[in-house]
């Protein structure tokens, strides 16, 4: 068994655990801030076997990875109070940290 | 030294914090969700030494394994709206899972 | 790498967080209870180079440890309803607990 301890961003966060859900994968969720992600954000513990490791850090990567998002800012007024047209920017969103933690020993009672 | 990060359900952690404080073990509380116990969870992190591991999952487990309770659901109301009695039912509550790690060092200042 | 798990008291941990962004130090942190701190504590969880966890723990140790603090307790009314001169009184506060975790695997997406 390993534990692995898994931070993503808050908006990837609902994705996460649906497909934990479907894998039958078993998640305690903690709310958390800051840090490794700039926003709010979403950590996961989870003990799995071994031989899954490799399937939750696939799940983790797939849902979470950093990718480029257009983004429409709010409208601009410049010095002369007249609205500007505002443009799509293109922004980072996602990205995930995560730990895979060794155990001596995993219980359920 | 061992860290041992416990999740139990919510209904079982103030039992468990008294048996912690009862017994001198110093317990970090958190407050988690889902997984690997469906209701509300509270998830603890101890520092413990190595001789007292089992001693804490001892109290882990009185406090908190799966059990069987009986419960009253709310009233029905058949399709004639008309109040069917409500019996008591079996349910299964409590359960923990529980984590022990290995640790480079612990220290306090 | 290692996984730092540090608890701190709530009052230290604006300082702590500042020092960790000034060393370019990533940490996510999550709101805790009780346990090893008496009061309200912050629970800060990092990944850091091997060769890097003095001086994190450094940071920890200077932001948090213990220290007496002179406190001025609330005006008290003795049995006759007179109001007694209220003397400041020395108080432990601070103080901090720390794991370091060995890990298998520290990976971004
Ligand atoms: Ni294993
Ligand atoms: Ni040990
Ligand atoms: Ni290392």
């Amino acid at each position: 068994m390993k534990m692995i301890i898994a931070i993503v961003q808050d908006k990837d966060s609902n994705r996460l655990s649906n497909l934990f859900i479907e894998a039958n994968i078993r998640a305690t969720k903690l709310s958390t801030t800051g840090g490794f992600l700039k926003s709010g954000n979403t950590t996961y513990m989870i003990g799995i076997e071994d031989e899954r490791v490799d399937e939750v850090l696939e799940l983790i990567k797939d849902s979470s990875r950093t990718r480029q998002q257009f983004m429409t800012p709010p409208v601009n007024l410049d010095a002369t109070m007249d609205a500007t047209a505002s443009y799509p920017v293109e922004v980072q969103v996602g990205g995930a940290t995560v730990f895979v933690l060794p155990i001596d020993s995993f219980l359920q009672f």
